[in-house]
């Protein structure tokens, strides 16, 4: 590979864009404009003002409705509707949660949990003539949603529901839009009727008036300032009494009947609740996807800037050395980035299954319960590297980076939070861990055959891209390294692949071992609490494994050789630090010779030093064009030394 | 230990204030005042106002002459200055650095580099008459000071200096105080007289006229929005062609004739060079102290709200848990405490070595190095430490933690710039690293027997503890250690100290051979470039080993009991801490086995659990009291979960 050239750019971006790549590059062009960008130096009213403005001109561009069913409107296409809201958070993330609320959590919640009896909401809220809230969360429960305080009793005498805050704790807080500009909350509460608790619900609430006015009852207030995203208008939520028709409980899964009665096809009220969570899965996964594109943003900048600025005098040339010619500069970055490429493919192939399962494509009766755990999982690597890898790029820029006007510090304060909304990521690496538990007796790996089938049937070859054979490949690849990984060249696909599967099983089964033993002895809470860092190290084991699953078969369906072997590389380097990370815990448990762990540091150093000279190739193939960086030390000739 | 309880309490807080704990005191009185606390609602130009006149308040308070020199109407006490103006950090960050710039930086540079023909600025600057900048860092250069591009050259027909920017990347850039403020400039330039260049000098430049606007030939401008900081008025300067007299080079190292005859004492350019930057030491002694501060309120808030607030039924008692109960809240926790312990009593050390150069009653003829050593590893450590332990604060908190009105968010913006500013963490570690590598070979540790003793001699015994002392411990510690490491127990602080210290001395030893044995193939950029992750490595294990000798240090000064037990096993956590974030390392190089690494992985639980029913106590010996945090969750009834 003598020279990168554009062409081995659009191969890698192209490979990264994935199966909703038109999207993404007609995106571009609508992105191509100043009104979408945030202005950092609006206060807070104003921010949100914009953002408003902004969302309105999002809505003539045809991605509200992709996500919808066609019988509301909608263009039954919800991977290309989270795929398209996903470019936002290369403008403004504030603009991205605000149309995230609005169509994915608020628009979601009507058009999953409700019925025919809604769909005139969620042909109001598509083109924003109805602006609502999602409105969960309460002061006193964000992680533990089944035990939320506020309560909808129903009253026969009416046919009303009486929506409640019981106590302070009850509060909804955080909630994005009902600040100033939500007129309707979807409101999780626990419905009682007949004097009998029937778990958590989900009810529509008009909160504000046409003025803006709280409604009787309702009492709105503010979070104020936050860490960042100060475009979207974070609110709380006070309800005395309010009563509502009983059709606006979202009724899919269970209604009232006029007398009160209660009745649901899901007896089991835990299988309730979680189906009712299940549906709202499109939020975890954009979480994910928005938190990736902000730390390829940032990682553009930072890479570009790197360069470009020169510091310190190389003694044997006299001329200063560029920030990126240096090693520790190199480990710093490069390492990121690839892990940006492993993160995108994955993001791609977890879009594609959402999309199957939400299109009735893939019917397999364990698909919905495997896409959960796969969402939560990919969400925590996906926010947890962005807070890292942003943070990473601000100190690698120095005094700059620390300047709004070159947009990293910005992109650090407003994806901080991504580490908690739409779950925490504690709580969602331990729900994956559980599920690994739980299942890892009978495990037999979430490949989920029929579906893909199913799928290549369906969908066209550009978003099929040979999945089912690229599956095979992982088979393969596994099926191979039964013979001889031991002493097998690290560089070996199988070999890494089965490192990884080393670690993820080996920590499931002793967790699980674990467990069982110890809860004999302490009762269950202790003998979970006693393993909690073993039962989570399990979970981020097996994100890493999806993870190099999905970056494999990416790289497998680029056509191109020379991008497909910088992609390779891209890959080894993604493996190689996930090893380093991990080696005391390779060799600790006889998984790694200590050997091996002195060729897993001395590759690091070696695929920083073989991938530098295709950073700029690298970054370019992440695909966030240069006119969309906005980072004035990109351009400013001070910023080069001389 | 049954019962934890406010003597403890008092005497961790005792113990951690160190040699100037009287001011610490004074300082907690004055600091009740809510004049002096950041109001994140105003906008840039309302914050900057705000800060200033909180400087004019703090002014009052009799800390910013203390650090100064008798004769200039000081007190002669730089440890005191350092000290108070430390305790700004936990009321507001921009007025630290305000302070900081005013007193500090400026101040500094006109005491330390000025003669007596400049005393009559240090008057007005301590007494705000005079309000300064420190006009160092340019666009182009950062790190790389000796290449800067602003000159000054002599004119001897008008005996003046004639200061220019000669490019754009000559601007001087980020200076806090340049946008609004400041008067004056300590420009720091290339002196060039009779056509030669003499390197990086310290010049006096007026820039604004008494009603704020630019003189003639100067030309500032505003960097805008940052990160954090809004409070400080960072800027950027142009100088086209500014004339100054003669006089105002700071002449203390060098000076120039009125015939622009060149003198200076110290013959070797490169030398004078390094004397000139070795005065400002002070600065980075301070933001090291200033981020730990910060560090200290935000692990202040997150561990009271972790005391307070519950999510998740524990099934073995129906109770919803503490989050300080699930031992992945006390893992993220604790040992960030336990290293807020370990880094408060190196900064004492610190600042106490500090004090005893400055008020030369150290005259070891090392002993300024090794303090600039010790500066620049503590300043790394400690900014390190507050980035990283400030985010998990914020993360720990959930969304709560994301408002502002709660604290944390404010205190990771504001203290972002730290690891950058005074001194890029990677640059300073490289230079931690590279006086080891000069020195290794006569290695005898900069133990500075002599300066203890005199500082012994001279020091109230508060001040003192014992140090001399102390010193023979930490001698004792390592004799002992020769006897039986390999299978000591790891409880054992000798075994300990003796991990600690194998890892500096086989990384500094392996790097000064790599360096060497590649240097000849390579030329000695590649040699060092190739090594520099190795090189980073045998710096930061210096500086872990120097912050585990000070605790060890501060510890046997406790005299209380209870609080010198708890102490230990704070001390423990750190250690076992270090040892698992570098057991690959350990493991690797056959410092350790399998089983003692499994058994410090053990122990970091085990240490957890035992520190868990004593985690208010330690964040009350943090020394932050109660009326400072000021975060709202803590107060709250809503934010507990009933």
């Amino acid at each position: 590979m003598a020279t990168d050239d554009d062409r081995t750019v659009d191969e890698l971006r192209a490979a990264l864009d994935g199966p909703w790549r038109e999207i993404r590059e007609k995106a571009r062009e609508h992105l191509d404009d100043d009104r979408l960008y945030g202005d950092p130096t609006l206060d807070m009213r104003a921010a949100r003002a914009r953002v408003l403005e902004q969302m309105r001109l999002v809505s003539t561009f045809g991605w509200a409705e992709k996500g919808f069913r066609l019988e509301h409107g909608g263009g039954n296409d919800p991977g290309g509707a989270v795929t398209a809201l996903e470019m936002l958070a290369y403008t403004d993330l504030s603009l991205w949660v605000k149309c995230g609320v609005q169509w994915g959590l608020f628009g979601g919640a009507v058009e999953n949990l409700g019925t025919e009896r809604h769909q005139t909401y969620v042909e109001q809220l598509i083109t924003l003539d109805l602006l609502g809230c999602f409105a969960m969360t309460e002061t006193g429960h964000g992680s533990d949603v089944a035990n939320l305080l506020t309560t909808a009793t129903y009253d026969p005498a009416t046919q009303e529901f009486v929506v409640h805050s019981p106590t302070p704790a009850a509060r909804k807080d955080y909630i994005g839009g009902a600040a100033e500009h939500a007129r309707m909350a979807a409101v999780f509460a626990q419905l009682i009727t007949g004097g009998e608790s029937r778990g958590v619900h989900c009810f529509l609430v008009p909160i504000r008036d046409d003025q803006g006015n709280d409604l009787p009852g309702v009492t709105t207030s503010d979070c104020g300032l936050k860490g960042g995203l100060p475009g979207v208008d974070n609110g709380r939520i006070m309800f005395d009494q309010v009563r509502i028709p009983r059709e606006n409980l979202l009724n899919r899964y269970a209604d009232v009947a006029p007398d009160g009665t209660y009745h649901s096809d899901i007896e089991n009220p835990s299988r309730r609740f979680f189906t009712t969570l299940g549906t709202l899965v499109r939020g975890r996964v954009s979480v994910g996807g928005a938190a990736a594109a902000g730390a390829r943003v940032a990682l553009s900048i930072a890479v570009r800037y790197a360069e470009r600025r020169r510091q310190f005098d190389d003694p044997d040339t006299g001329e200063e050395t560029l920030l990126l010619d240096y090693r520790s500069h190199q480990r710093r970055l490069l390492p990121l980035v690839a892990r940006s490429y492993a993160l995108a493919f994955a993001q791609n192939d977890l879009v594609r299954r959402m999309h199957l399962v939400q299109t009735g494509q893939d019917v397999d009766p364990g698909a919905q319960r495997a896409l959960e755990k796969r969402a939560a999982g990919l969400k925590v690597a996906q926010t947890r590297h962005a807070t890292r890898a942003i943070q990473e790029c601000r100190e690698a820029c120095g005094g700059a980076g620390y300047l709004t006007e070159n947009r990293l510090v910005t992109l650090k304060a407003d994806t901080d939070v991504f580490t908690t909304f739409e779950g925490d990521n504690v709580v969602l690496t331990q729900l994956v861990a559980k599920e690994l538990l739980t299942a890892y007796s009978d495990e037999v790996r979430d490949l989920d055959a029929l579906g893909w089938v199913r799928f290549a049937a369906t969908m066209t070859r550009d978003v099929v891209r040979d999945v089912t054979g690229v599956r095979q490949l992982i088979q393969r690849l596994r099926d191979r390294s039964d013979q001889g990984v031991d002493d097998g060249d690290l560089a070996r696909r199988d070999v890494q692949l089965q490192l990884f599967a080393d670690r993820e099983d080996y920590l499931t089964r002793t967790a699980a071992h674990r467990l069982r033993a110890r809860a004999a002895d302490t009762g269950p809470f202790e003998a979970f609490n006693n393993a909690q860092d073993h039962i989570l190290a399990a979970g981020t084991a097996h994100i890493d494994r999806i993870v190099l699953e999905a970056f494999i078969e990416g790289i497998a369906a680029i056509e191109d050789e020379q991008a497909r072997a910088l992609a390779d590389s891209v890959c080894d380097l993604f493996v190689y630090t996930v090893l380093e990370e991990n080696q005391a815990w390779f060799i600790m448990h006889r998984f790694m010779s200590v050997e091996r762990a002195k060729a897993v540091r001395r590759g690091v150093n070696e695929l920083v030093d073989r991938l530098r000279p295709h950073a700029t190739t690298l970054v370019g193939g992440l695909g966030v064009p240069e006119y969309m960086l906005r980072a004035a030390m990109l351009t400013d000739p001070a910023a080069v030394s001389n």
